[in-house]
């Protein structure tokens, strides 16, 4: 995490997206994949204009889509030079026959751009247990357009129950060079059936050593994606790549590079973005929760702490009514794991101090209510054990979530 | 569990509760303790008119009340006489001043039965952070009428948001004599900041032996209680207690004697009956959820599965809105750990198969739609990798339940 009191090493990149990073294209078009009909984009491709070193993290569901599979076979060498990603029709639960859709949408692409299919990864997020309809999409493909500045298209391609594109890049230095990372993601919870996925593709044109990209990429993904809880749900589509091009011309950065930690940093702070940006548009939510542990005796201690608070059904709920509830935070942390102690302990909603040395302050509650009105409200728990902090992002539980998510088929 | 194609050998007792079995009393008044009002019975005793062999199961929280500290400590010793329990104020979040407290109590009721105060257990349950009115406590405990029809006065005065009292008990054969196995519950959830305690109370007059009652009860917890979600949520008061009078004489039962497993049962039948009763009175919730997970490759991955499906917050949306979503059934079992093979897979809801061998199959959906309409609906995943089952019990969400737990103080 980026200390807040020294400048920020990390420049925002006006209208800043995955194209950002030299040597990128994407483009989209509306297959008719999406049932919500025309100008809703559903198939798109982001292309690098060189090989690049890849790197992905996965679904942790035992249930694995049939596009996933095959993303996860191609990126296993370690480059890739192209994604493919549709949206409507997730390609999961339909056999044998999803993995030869998936393989052969690879295909289409690779002849398209000129590669070989194995560089061809790919994603695909919407209904499940439902064939993709080949035809479409072998129609699609050849008038997918390409360009440097494709990638908001592609942002807005990848959105199913999302209410506005997630989209972000940087520039900093590395090794003397200067040097853009960007991303787009999409997530927001079911409203539609099985539609929770989370899809995030990153790309940078540093020049990265791939072992140590993946590991980045994993440590990045532990300390944001992985602590953002909409629903407590996990997709089998759930796909985070990145690919680094290497045309920004800086010497490989590897794990014992000095200039590893500056990478290590960028990739955490665009993917801190875009996990925040998730749980803003949380299904029905109004408010995202941002829950800090500080002062725990491990790193999983703040980690399984934080992430259970922000999860917790009854702490979303008193977010959403402005409720200063202490109680429920307390009792979230409990469940957790963290090792605690009860004496030591102090809370702190929107910087109010609710709770000092295992019993709860007076505060004023209207002051306390007031603060808690605002679009983000951040819970603060030191538990004073030890040096280890997390934090996770959440968002309000919603009367409006419960109608969406009872009453769509019905 | 009870195999259905043959009767069941537990006979239920008319209007059974907690004081069915031989040699118990029971008694509560109204103190103060509940802002309601009076008409709220808030303070109760149980009563063994000899001296019983007791066991209890805690709370999971790192977070452990006052009153359950004290009655930790007291039942350490196996022998117990009685049982003091308020509902109003959960004597937890206070420092050491609530040790003392429940140490009080203990004596004031020892005190009023002529029983040392370690052979008096205690719990209490309700708002957290505030401590026992003990000037309330001391008028009100001499006043406490016993007797031997008073179990259900006490099955109403530890009721904090449940709509009813739950209560059962059952006769059985042990060893040639007819015993009686009762008890009561409360727990719903919590609409009232930090209410969300189980309590159990469990009697018997058949003799049991102390460590062989302990072994038990924790199976027949984990089986039941520990198969229950309403919110996901823990407190730090839950208790689960048992005193066994043995006054049924039988021959003392132990993990070897021929009928322990006759015992287990009866336990296991009563707890997931009670358990089955706080589901239903869940907060805001219309429905039961019943989930069973057999053909699992272990009795652990059969208890995550379902535990995991009747918790997900998406599964419970679906069952408020009569939606036959296997898409999160099957979403929620991928997340649970358990070992899966998707190709084998078979979901049924409240008995029409909806997915099989990996996909979705065609079902007439209005049929579905109508059969969900139930106020009870079941969940059946076939893993069919091996022998172990489990089942897990929940309620569905509701817009009230998100009202009820975000409005309350705002």
């Amino acid at each position: 995490m980026v200390n807040s009191r020294t400048a920020s090493p990390f420049k925002p990149v006006p209208d800043g997206t995955v194209t950002s990073p030299k040597g990128f294209q994407a483009g989209a078009v509306y297959s008719g994949l999406k049932t919500e009909g025309e100008g809703k984009l559903d198939l798109a491709i982001l292309y690098a204009e060189k090989p690049c070193t890849a790197a992905g993290v996965f679904t942790t569901s035992t249930f694995k889509a049939a596009s996933l599979r095959v993303c996860e076979r191609h990126i296993a060498g370690g480059k890739a030079q192209a994604v493919v990603v549709n949206a409507g029709i997730a390609n999961a639960y339909v056999g044998e026959q999803g993995v030869k859709d998936a393989e052969e949408i690879c295909a289409l692409v690779g002849r398209k751009l000129g590669l070989s299919p194995g560089r061809v990864l790919i994603a695909s997020t919407g209904l499940t247990g439902m064939e993709l309809p080949m035809g479409i999409i072998r129609r699609a493909v050849p008038g997918i357009p390409l360009a440097r500045t494709g990638g908001h298209d592609m942002a807005r391609a990848i959105m199913t129950t999302d209410r506005r594109p997630k989209e972000m890049a940087v520039s900093f230095e590395l090794g003397g060079k200067t040097v853009t990372l960007g991303g787009i993601a999409k997530g927001a919870g079911m409203i539609h059936p099985n539609m929770a996925t989370m899809l995030v593709f990153l790309t940078t044109d540093a020049a990265v050593e791939r072992r140590f990209l993946q590991a980045a990429l994993r440590d990045a993904a532990d300390a944001t994606f992985n602590m953002l809880t909409i629903d407590g749900d996990t997709s089998p589509s759930d796909t985070l790549l990145v690919l680094a091009s290497g045309a920004a011309g800086n010497k490989h950065v590897k794990s014992d590079s000095p200039d590893a930690d500056v990478f290590r940093a960028a990739l955490t702070h665009v993917c801190a973005f875009l996990a925040k940006s998730i749980a803003r548009d949380g299904e029905g939510a109004e408010k995202v929760i941002e829950v800090t542990v500080d002062g725990a005796a491990s790193q999983k201690d703040a980690r399984d702490a934080a992430r259970t608070i922000a999860g917790s059904t009854l702490v979303k709920a008193a977010v959403h009514g402005n409720d200063p509830n202490w109680g429920r935070v307390i009792a979230a942390l409990g469940r957790s794991g963290a090792r605690v102690a009860e004496d030591r302990l102090v809370c702190y909603i929107n910087g109010i101090c609710v709770f000092d040395e295992g019993k709860p302050i007076p505060f004023f509650r209207e002051a306390a209510v007031k603060a808690m009105s605002a679009p983000e409200v951040s819970i603060r728990v030191s538990l004073n054990l030890g040096d280890a902090s997390a934090t996770a992002w959440g968002c309000d539980l919603t009367e409006e979530y419960v109608t969406f998510n009872s009453k769509y088929t019905t």
